[in-house]
């Protein structure tokens, strides 16, 4: 199937994931517009500064014209960027987002499209602690999942131009529907990130160990909760509440099992815990094996030196 | 003070922490023997194969000489080694450890040390998620904390010689009581690796949601739980029945507090959510600070770059 590339891109909302689009379009070479609009006064101005795109004062000025608009905010967001934009599109236009749930951003934004307007939800699983559009890199998204989840009555042949847009940006592209996607990354994602955060808030609390302590003797295991635990706040708290009911559904399983665990502790149950612990390092070798994440030891520690 | 420098180092138990000893012993080019042991056949082989040190055939021909003798074996088997190598302890010996709890391990060992044999516990807070004597490098200590909690009547210029052993080793030492370090270590290391565990032990267990997506679009978050919860099982199994109640304390928190985030997550509390995850990015930035990570983007992904 031939594909016709999009001409001009607006990215709305310009932190992380639009500044890294930004400079993956830009990679490609491609002879194409990108303009773009943020709330904050500020973000629009270092979004100029850094040249990232043609800076508009406004979401509707943004979008105009363009062939894929691309809603980059929190989910909490999105139904009104989408008012605000509906008026300026035009048949043919594709709107696309890159919210980490879909059923609710479909329920906030398909209603608003005007026709001939085609809405496809995405979700690019990429992302680092750090937010902004100073956080953005080419390379965010090389080798990373973009979930599209399109609705049944979605023509195809846009399905395609939207695949390929991701495949130019790095990404591999995979499809599925919304209600799975949520309760998938509730599992990989928002239910762990919930975890983390957790962690972290206890390790604050507890009087009697300093948060020097804790901070000194961070050993990888709580280091790489707060490494989760540092991601932006905004984002997540509208991921909790669109994805409620998935992510209430993990946590209560997720609670179950801990439980079981830590009767086997108070019980002296090694078996037990030996048993669990080995099914789990098992896990690890696939998604290795499946190429998600690398096998060097030291939990990412070289990165350091690599950094310095 | 001037301290007195080890000349023969025993390590009994040849894992990932007594290989890294190894190598970075030969790092510091001084003249010393290292003998060693380990009970599996295969192990000692390895050990032999990879030059780490002296194979001998017992934990007391190991010892047998040495002014220094680390126990790395699991805290389950500390005070069977702990009997085994009294016998050929000779006034002087500086008996140690790298046991992840301590409490536990002065009860297990001190009281078979032989009279003018000081036992010290000590704690490298470093690892990988891998083990076995192939898993060892010299760097594995370089700036990370050893923690050493000897008793109020440990001779000063024992510890001294200790210190200086860990900080040749590249790590830098400190010293609390064996109680504390077990709460601190409980919050830092323990209760995170057991959330792991579970998380992932969950994601294995639900049905709707196969274990090739789970692996798949393991975005950071769950990808970073997976490493963690890879660690030794055995290990890892001592660990929590030797800790046991500041583990649970620590467990018994992170429950509530979890309930607390869960009820807000129902209610629709998203005042309370930002609030919280505010908080705890804060935290990570003062580990950083620390010099305990990296600020490095993307959750070491820059690892897979380099290890390519």
């Amino acid at each position: 199937m031939t594909t016709q590339p999009f001409r001009h891109v607006a990215l709305i909302g310009l932190g992380l994931i639009a500044s890294s689009i930004s400079h993956a379009l830009r990679r490609t070479g491609h002879d194409l517009r990108i303009t773009g609009y943020a709330r904050s006064a500020a973000t629009r101005h270092r979004a100029a500064e850094l040249g990232l795109c043609e800076v508009r004062d406004s979401a509707a000025e943004a979008a105009a014209g363009a062939d894929l608009v691309i809603l980059c905010v929190p989910m909490g967001a999105m139904e009104q960027v989408a008012r605000e934009i509906a008026p300026v599109l035009t048949p043919g236009t594709v709107v696309s987002d890159v919210g980490s749930v879909k059923a609710s951003v479909l329920e906030a934004v398909a209603p608003h499209m005007p026709t001939g307007v085609t809405f496809i939800p995405a979700h690019p699983i990429a992302g680092t602690e750090h937010s902004g559009p100073d956080a953005g890199f080419a390379e965010l998204f090389d080798n990373r999942w973009c979930l599209i989840t399109p609705s049944q009555d979605t023509n195809p042949a846009e399905i395609a131009r939207l695949r390929v847009f991701w495949e130019e940006l790095g990404a591999r592209v995979d499809e599925m529907e919304a209600a799975h996607h949520d309760l998938v990354l509730a599992v990989t994602s928002h239910a762990p990130h919930l975890i983390a955060y957790t962690m972290v808030g206890v390790a604050d609390d507890l009087r009697r160990v300093t948060n020097s302590e804790v901070i000194q003797y961070s050993a990888a295991g709580f280091r790489d909760f707060t490494r989760i635990a540092a991601s932006d706040p905004t984002m997540w708290r509208d991921v909790f509440l669109t994805n409620k009911d998935a992510t209430l559904e993990i946590l209560g399983r997720f609670t179950e099992e801990l439980f079981a665990l830590q009767r086997a502790i108070r019980t002296g149950d090694g078996d037990m815990l030996h048993a669990y612990f080995t099914r789990t390092r098992a896990i690890r070798r696939s998604i290795v094996q499946a190429g998600q994440d690398t096998d060097a030891p030291d939990f990412g520690r070289h990165t350091r030196k690599s950094s310095r």
